[in-house]
């Protein structure tokens, strides 16, 4: 039923997701939006989306779905533009990492019986970097991708109808969905997403630090310094945005961590480091396959 | 020149040794001893060594060159011992991962003119299980292999020859070789390596505390959490004795590492976090190709 949807954003996110939506057998047209005229043309290239943009409320308005792939204040921003050019027969829906405040604003200004549908969304897939060269049909399969709808949220039966069917594109793209309370949402994603990346910066800022004056030495570590700091490139750029709109719940992981770390530093050569191994080996056998490393 | 060498502690390293002296060209003899039959059968059976001893003291003795690939403190204990078998004849080595208190024992029992010589070695290689199977004659090829000797130490012509040939052997094996003070090797693993795991001890410690409630919702974590998290799977075993033996610099580490992250919990919002990140961003470009992550 959905024959025309709008990607604003053609970066990773938004190139992967006509691309699986391809993949997937969506044959309606997709219209693409990138405020770089490059990511947009690499999306056409592609064959993410059929064809370019000039005006993206215009585009929105032309399309029955619409898909916010920009970082999450260019998100706030465009939710406000689009909420006056938008009816009850559209729906809008976001892939932003963080979901209280965008939440807040779709329960404020979408989501009523007269206005458009907004469904806040949140895949939990992407890449070593971003863009739209790095676009794949396969991104989102195994991913679970998460919403943050409010069964309170009143819609018009044609927007709720769009809601619908945008849930069954995104399992028909290999995700699976779970839905959360945003404020839910954001303090999971703060342990299992924030809270890894801020450590990686931390300790790669450190280390920076700490071998500055000796660069040689930095062939010393092995695949385990690689791993534990991999993500110590991160763009600033692409974390600024979700520290702002997630502070409390980074802040409380953070603090959680630094906690545990005196433990483990005040228990070098107690029983308690036992502990601490064997709770951490219990998360791993839980959480994945992979094993650990023996000591360089 | 050395016609006959002596494994003593025939898992992942042990065994590599084995395989790679092999792959290297040597032709002399290879003798191995492991504390459980098991591990020993498994190198033979992989080439690593041409036969078992059932004492591994007897087994030095009628070697030129004894490596010592077991735990810290068994490494001490073997020292102990072999001091009172072996003469100025006889080589002694090891791949320990701290090495204070190995080369404060090497100082005061061997490296006499009288006595065996013994160098202090730490190659910066392993895997992510122990054990013979997964001996690997490619193990420590472009990995760099510490060496702690000290200059004021005084050999035998003979036992220093050794040393020279023991080296070369190293090198042959692909390895990169590095002499550092003991006191500076502790501390510059204790920032690349010890830090690393301790660090992903904690965060899976923690996670595991945070997320034990609600299993399903590891799910949610993406490749960044899985990476974060992987040397969480190491055992304790292998960890005790690093951490008793290098417990000042891994506290100084561990310190440093806390005060560094309630510095970024402070700053979330604020363009110190930009400074974080771009200095972490400098680490990953002088330190390595890889690159970081989306936020998810």
């Amino acid at each position: 039923m959905i024959s025309r949807i709008c990607i604003l954003g053609t970066g990773l996110l938004g190139t992967s997701v006509g691309l699986a939506l391809r993949a997937a057998g969506y044959r309606g047209s997709i219209v693409g939006w990138n405020r770089g005229a490059e990511g947009a043309r690499t999306a056409l290239d592609l064959g993410a989306i059929d064809f370019i943009a000039s005006d993206p409320l215009q585009a929105a308005r032309e399309s029955q779905v619409t898909v916010l792939a920009v970082p999450i204040y260019a998100t706030l921003d465009l939710m406000e533009k689009l909420v006056d050019v938008l009816g009850p027969w559209h729906l809008v829906t976001d892939v932003g990492s963080t979901k209280g405040e965008i939440s807040a604003a779709a329960g404020r200004l979408f989501n009523s019986p007269d206005r458009a549908a907004f469904l806040p969304g949140h895949p939990m897939a992407g890449k070593e970097r971003g863009g739209a060269a790095l676009g794949d049909a396969e991104l989102f399969q195994g991913a679970v991708w998460l919403f943050t709808d409010d069964p309170a949220w009143q819609r018009s039966p044609q927007s709720a109808a769009l809601v619908k069917s945008w849930r069954e594109w995104v399992t028909a793209m290999g995700a699976k969905t779970l839905d959360l309370e945003a404020a839910r949402h954001d303090e999971l994603v703060a342990w299992v997403s924030h809270l890894p990346q801020f450590v990686a910066t931390a300790l790669s800022a450190l280390l920076e630090e700490q071998l500055a004056g000796a660069p040689e030495l930095k062939d010393v570590g092995g695949r385990a310094l690689r791993e534990m700091t991999r993500l110590g490139a991160s763009p600033y750029s692409m974390w600024r945005d979700i520290a702002a709109t997630n502070t409390e719940a980074i802040q409380a992981a953070l603090h959680a961590l630094e906690q545990r770390l005196a433990h483990l530093r005040e228990n070098l050569r107690t029983p308690a480091l036992r502990d601490e191994f064997e709770q951490a080996n219990r998360f791993r056998r839980e959480f994945g396959q992979g094993s650990g490393s023996a000591p360089q």
